[in-house]
């Protein structure tokens, strides 16, 4: 099986400053294309540690694949790196790349500077890889190292990176012969991993021996269910069939759905559009449902009422509810869905009101608390609300995440009614 | 110096299934207390792999942190290799740790499983960490590898990982000395990396050789510069006045500040309050101000008027304004900012009307292209508006988060004014 390595260069990362999605990103492309991934690493930007490093690593497997040291600024020194690794004698200028550079400067109204210019000069010995969205390009280098391994160099920035896969993957696989793995992913919400484990205990017992099962909980999209299998394409079928049988509705998607995704499909098919109110989740449900492009075609907007006098002067909230009930409760948060689904026209609506913390719990509405609505509109005109109080334990940005994923499953729900 | 290595398990990293942001996160915390990382490290659930790069880590660093392989499922193998590699006969129960997995189990109301209480059997050599957030409890053992190091394992879950560091990080300090790193990070928003690098070069090209400047773009932030400084005990502070001195408002905070921070305590030092309405950014400018706890106290909340209706009906725009200019226009994200600060009855408001792509784009208004209003009522209850027009050329993510951010930097220096 042809074999990679992800090597991720910055200081930044080792302080901890950023976060490295590049290696998940390109990991997930070289899985499909049947790439081992045998490891990841993060290493600082010093120039016998870079050089060292890559040297291990093309000595391990067939494929290097790095990102970042290659920005504009003075802490950058991975291309001189790349440059006597790979031997190369000088620099020349990548021609399209500077193209792009003058492109880019210009479009977003910046003067071209030294260092911008610098960023299209690359060792002598690799092949350019033309990055259009910004100024850095990427570079192939082959054979590398005792087996003669390709290293490849992509720029830090994630879009950047990102855009240059498909390029990146085309050469992989005209140079690389790759060994099938097959994978099927099944999204499901509702049931907590171990009691999942459970449930499907004696499936996942009973699955050939070349195919193997794995868990992937998220706060946001529920717990995925990833067949795998290697060596043998597979289509799974039979397994899916057995798990769909099992586990009914708690099943909403495959692959790389999320809830917001599930629920747009939803809505187009119904041809209905949808609102959301938000208290304690401040925005969070409405930026996940417009991550989706083309989510315009049924999703009309929210109206955010952190402040009380929102809730009762954009969403109509009786004050008396909140005086009685408080804001954190099930009359408010139906009367929220209701609200918001009324005033802008809705079919569909979702709500949310609770303690998201670290602070305004108590006793009997403790943080983590949320009580989350959600609102259909019937043929009569009449408006039909259900309701589910949520009570999870975790800091504040989890808390948030997890009303928001709760609530577009209970619509999720309602819709599928 | 002391050193460490961050050692991140699961099969689900390798295959790109989630991002890997505990490494960072223990990176974060080290770097404080100035122990230095030498490497992040990714490795699959595979028995063997992990006993064998734990052991090389053990021989390269003086600390190992390992995350991941814990949960209750039957993919998970990293804490039988612990046992082994540290030499235990066998597990032991952790009392402390059961009690607290019934405590969760059943404030969430699941059930106990045998999974479940497998989670609380730890190998016999290990000293518990108390997992207080999860089910899974953090293990430290000592005195291993040729040069006695110490292997820290924490639970995979971000925020249980979190939960553990300060324990952890307080027995780091117990057991070892620690060399002193220190940092300073100035946040600016505005100004592009490179011509950031360019007008302050001859500021770091006159820094002490113990200080070393790094430039930290990011997208929702901007670019953070920090300065460190190693050895040496620093203040930084004539370094950070030059700065300030040449950069001016472009700075808008330190260290982990972030814009809705910033605005948030802008907004409190004047007693103010905001409110939002967004279009293109759909959400996520609402989501950015409540992400801050205590935002309640000046952040009433938001509209995201992602259909026309919305703006119309909720926002008062005009009808004529959007036939004539359409939505993504001066003239309509001027309308929201003045409709929703009334709407809501706040001192501020910030509004945002683009193409977020990958569809809706035209020639005149391409995708990428937005128009961002901030608004602020006078003392005389009129409402003052100043907008901006920016183009990106990312993806939709990209040019979301760079809208928001853009938006929200306008309206920091609306109220600067």
């Amino acid at each position: 099986m042809t074999t990679a390595i992800i090597c991720t260069i910055g200081d930044e990362i080792l302080i901890g400053q950023i976060v490295d999605t590049n290696s998940s990103a390109i990991a997930r492309e070289l899985n499909k294309i049947g790439v081992q991934v045998k490891r990841m690493v993060s290493i600082g930007d010093d120039r016998g540690e870079i050089i060292n490093s890559l040297t291990e690593c093309l000595a391990e497997c067939d494929i290097v694949i790095t990102t970042g040291g290659l920005g504009p600024t003075k802490d950058d020194i991975t291309k001189d790196a790349l440059r006597e690794l790979s031997g190369a004698q000088g620099y020349r200028l990548s021609k399209g790349q500077l193209v792009i550079i003058e492109q880019i400067l210009s479009a977003r109204g910046i003067r071209m500077l030294e260092a911008n210019q610098n960023q299209a000069m690359v060792p002598d010995t690799c092949e350019v890889l033309l990055n259009r969205l910004g100024t850095a390009p990427g570079m192939a280098f082959h054979d590398l190292g005792p087996n003669g391994s390709s290293l490849y160099s992509l720029p830090g920035v994630p879009f950047e990176a990102i855009g240059l896969l498909p390029t990146l993957m085309g050469d992989i696989c005209d140079r690389f012969r790759t060994e099938k793995i097959s994978h099927r992913t099944l999204v499901t919400f509702g049931i907590p991993e171990s009691e999942l484990a459970c449930e499907i205990a004696d499936i996942e017992d009973s699955l050939p021996s070349h195919i193997h099962l794995a868990y992937l909980p998220n706060p946001t999209i529920g717990v995925r269910l990833r067949l795998t299998s290697f060596g043998v394409d597979t289509d799974f079928e039979e397994e899916v069939a057995k798990l769909r049988g099992r586990l009914g509705n708690a099943i909403y998607g495959e692959g790389e759905d999320t809830l917001p995704i599930a629920i747009g499909r939803l809505l187009k098919e119904r041809g209905a559009t949808m609102a959301a109110a938000e208290s304690c989740t401040g925005g969070r449900i409405s930026e996940l449902m417009t991550a989706v492009a083309g989510c315009s075609e049924y999703y009309y907007g929210s109206v955010t009422s952190y402040d009380n006098s929102v809730k009762i002067g954009t969403l109509g909230v009786n004050p008396d509810t909140i005086r009685q009930h408080g804001a954190v409760s099930e009359e408010c948060v139906r009367e929220m869905a209701e609200g918001v689904l009324r005033k802008l026209g809705t079919d569909y609506s979702v709500a949310t009101s609770g303690i998201a913390g670290p602070g305004g719990g108590s006793a009997e509405k403790p943080v983590g608390m949320a009580w989350l609505a959600a609102a259909a509109r019937k043929k009569d005109g009449s408006v039909e609300v259900v309701t589910k109080c949520v009570r999870f334990a975790s800091n504040r940005a989890v808390n948030i995440e997890r009303f928001a994923s709760n609530a577009l499953n209970l619509l999720r729900l309602k819709i599928l009614q």
